[in-house]
């Protein structure tokens, strides 16, 4: 597709990035083809880009553009400037933890070899980018054993090759499932106020020619009632308890599985662990913008003067989650993350 | 309000029927008004007039200006020509119970009284007003003793005097508490797909001056992990143990009251409880179109080819609820309607 691979939205290759800007789907299918680190920085700005792990992703190759800039001489400046570029993408976002993690080890990349930075710089956006692939393969793998014949999964938000570098976390699985014969309908909350759901999952979907319907996210409690085998969401922060931050309508969608005994299932790189967070309640809840909820695409909804609550963030308790599967294994309940994270009392 | 008194949305007066085009709302605040039982068929088919009971009200003074047509002569027929209205409006709304109730008993009255039906319609279609309109404040009644001081109010779509003759159901609990001083804020799910709650509830209780805030539907676990005092939703459906048809969405409420012990109540008309139905599992749900769900006010939000659940109501159990507010008095758990209705064990 306007060549990208298939389950790709974000490839570099000899000095050029190809991206989908994910703000024209589901309408248009808009491939981006950029030399520009600049054109980069926009998109993560403006949420052409998205998905914590693919933002970290763009960002590496946005490096990339910035150094073949230098050495071919269209800027001045060489190491300097991409120290300046560097520290331009840092500010594209303000809380995608994975940007500044694949910023710090590009600046690394770039400090070690100063005199060689290209080749450092694209070595290590390589690797940034084939760790994210094989993290969510490793992902799909640890879940696929969990997955039912003729599985009807329901999920939330969008976990999958939009949002990641590879095939995605809980959206993952499903691709893997599928690819095993075993998926006969995905259920897919249109994950309001931002729809991704709507918007990029089920589009992922029917790209992908998986079988999947769209729902109202006061629906899901109907939907369990009327069957379904599992529930995959993804993760924001995972805390040790097994707590876990999620996209909001995540805690609902838990309580309704609880409800008709539906096990709900969370995938996950091992590092959305956060060590340094006991449990849930420690987690700080971003409140977004009243214009998400009052305004949708453009057209007005409700009253000018509505005040609004509009929480990025859901926490599910770890009593609601089945298990974990990660790039490290599968982890089973009870949770206690401290001993995993000192290398003990895996399950797997 | 343009000759409607406050808190209420439609109302006939020498030969006038005045109401609210509720499709406009938020955006304009548009008080139809007409001498046309046509205009009033037509606003019940379209939606500019909605609410099972104020639906079945409107009709009735449909009902009224075809009977002012064919006295003053404007109209030829007589009582003929009124029964072929009567038919008509039979058929503005497939579902709505209230729609068939109302113009039965106007038929009723107008084939007691053919010499002088003009008064006779008049005053039945007085009388389903006033019913209404006591209903409703017999339900506030009912309610009122139930809400604390300073109370944090969770609803869900819409149940006010944009739903009823009256002051509403539920929000006609609310309205009265909030008269009494005892409101601090209602929280307003947006209720999609037809986002009710966003464009009508907040619109009522911005006009009335009471706090509220809107959220997405998928926050309401959320906002109840914050902190609410109690949630008190409308009914379709009762049946006789107590499982209750209601907007979907308001199952994943109801679940998420009980995780963080927040009682959940359910205000309505005694005539909404069905005798002839033991269970929620007996009730069909009604599921809507594609459309609804595919795109907001004319916004495509997903895939042109993207399947869709969208089932109207949710069934939530009778042990998920607290208590019924109804024009009859309060009900409280186990629930056994069957000896209610024959007049035997009212715990009030």
């Amino acid at each position: 597709m306007n060549g990208l691979p298939v389950r790709t939205s974000l490839r570099y290759e000899n000095g050029i990035v190809r991206f989908i800007d994910q703000r024209q789907l589901p309408g248009k299918i808009v491939v981006v083809v950029t030399e520009r680190w600049q054109v980069i920085e926009k998109a993560i700005k403006s949420l052409a880009i998205r998905g914590a792990p693919l933002i970290g992703v763009a960002a590496a190759w946005g490096v990339v553009l910035a150094a073949r800039e230098a050495t071919e001489g269209r800027s001045k400046g060489g190491v300097e400037f991409v120290q300046k570029v560097i520290a331009r993408l840092r500010l594209a976002r303000p809380t995608a933890v994975n940007l500044f993690a694949a910023l710090d080890r590009m600046v690394t990349a770039l400090l070690n070899n100063e005199n060689e930075y290209f080749d450092a710089l694209l070595g290590e956006a390589t690797r940034i980018q084939q760790e994210d692939e094989a993290s969510c393969l490793r992902i799909s793998e640890t879940g696929l054993p969990f997955i039912p014949k003729k599985a009807r999964v329901l999920t939330i938000c969008n976990t999958g090759f939009l949002a990641t570098a590879g095939i995605g976390t809980a959206l993952g699985v499903i691709h893997k499932a599928y690819d095993a014969g075993l998926i006969e309908e995905v259920l897919v909350p249109e994950t309001r106020p931002l729809l991704q759901g709507a918007r990029l999952t089920m589009w992922e979907l029917v790209q992908s020619g998986i079988p999947a319907r769209l729902l109202p996210d006061g629906a899901i409690g109907s939907a369990l009632r009327k069957g379904v085998d599992l529930a995959i969401i993804g993760a924001d922060r995972i805390t040790v308890n097994g707590d876990t931050a999620n996209k909001i309508g995540s805690l609902q969608e838990a309580l309704a599985c609880k409800r008709f005994g539906v096990p709900f299932y969370v995938a996950a790189p091992f590092s959305t662990i956060d060590p340094n967070t006991p449990s849930g309640d420690r987690i700080a809840i971003e409140e977004r913008a009243t214009s998400e909820v009052t305004s949708i695409r453009g057209k007005r909804i409700a009253p000018e003067s509505a005040p609004v609550y509009n929480p990025a963030f859901d926490v599910v308790e770890g009593d609601l989650i089945a298990g974990f599967f990660t790039d490290r294994g599968h982890f089973k309940p009870p949770y206690h993350f401290d001993n995993e994270l000192v290398g003990k009392g895996r399950t797997k």
